[in-house]
């Protein structure tokens, strides 16, 4: 393997993003260096973040001589809301917000959420398209509580510490259970063998 | 102009869309011969209709040997909503419904709503990409009213007719105020300058 190869390209524009996986390859000591680059893509409605997650992939046009990588995410009320805002949870979040969300849950008791996570990778040596996927099922909170995290965090209990809402958890903690780390975790495995 | 050309096909898996413009071709006595094609398209994430119409009509990777067009719709609440749910209005339907429209909504008093209407008309005589829109704006009722037309028709009070839902009118009445009825008429007056 040529150095060229060696580098990974995260491909967004979210340097947020960017910055905490930069951290977890570093602890990692992979042989991949990664790298930011700013693209454009496309994002198409469809039902699963999968799918949308490949047709971003598959949309860019740049010739990148490396392996490079998306991340996509969505958020899923299953019950009450039959899956909203699902692929779509960027658009609701800047119109409607969690406001909009709890006036649509509306007290409900039995709720049922999930977000997921997934990466997809053209990985170069092997000459192939990859996924990695990460979910955390939990329920809706009555309220936004807690400050850190962002979108959906502040109104979102996980199963695993259902006490707490994802923006109450710190990022360690968060990252131990959430659909990214998850999604994070199977991804540097991968590398890991593939190094 | 050769036969062939004379054909005109509407790319669209909805027969009560392809029937509505069907009669009202028939009406005009257009040289077109207007016929259904049910084809894979693909919806972009955008902000406007038009982007998400012309990303449709330029996927559509069928080789056709006429001129082809396809048509997309929205409906905006400006007011109180940030323009939700805009160009993702079929997938909200599905999910959450008016009923969760009015639950966000809430009472709101001063209420700013439009639906917009695009076609995209791939042209072959002259080898053209063109676009024809229409817009109706109007505001939101406080509960679901009336039971003809479809979709957000029985929460939109149009400005033209304040008093009436678009689900509490004739489909005659409607055509003549709606965003899909001036859209058609533009595209129809195209044609007849292109016939």
């Amino acid at each position: 393997m040529d150095k060229e190869s060696k580098v990974l390209y995260f491909v967004t524009s979210n340097t947020h993003k960017f910055n905490e996986i930069n951290i977890l390859f570093q602890k990692k000591a992979l042989k991949y260096e990664l790298e930011q680059l700013s693209l454009p893509t496309t994002e198409i409605q469809a039902s699963s973040v999968k799918e949308v997650a490949l047709f971003k992939l598959k949309s860019i046009n740049e010739k990148i001589n490396s392996s490079y990588f998306i991340e996509d995410a969505g958020f899923f009320i299953d019950h009450p809301l039959n899956g909203f805002p699902g692929v779509y949870s960027s658009y609701v979040m800047k119109t409607i917000g969690n406001e909009g969300i709890l006036k649509l849950i509306n007290n409900f008791e039995q709720t049922e959420a999930h977000f997921i996570s997934v990466i997809a990778l053209y990985f170069k040596p092997l000459n192939e398209i990859l996924c990695f996927e990460g979910i955390v099922k939990g329920k809706i909170a009555k309220d936004m509580r807690g400050s850190s995290g962002f979108g959906y965090d502040p109104i979102f209990l996980p199963n695993d510490m259902p006490n707490k809402t994802f923006a109450e958890l710190s990022i360690e903690e968060k990252n131990s259970i959430s659909h990214r780390g998850k999604a994070w975790r199977k991804f540097i495995s991968f590398l890991i063998n593939n190094n």
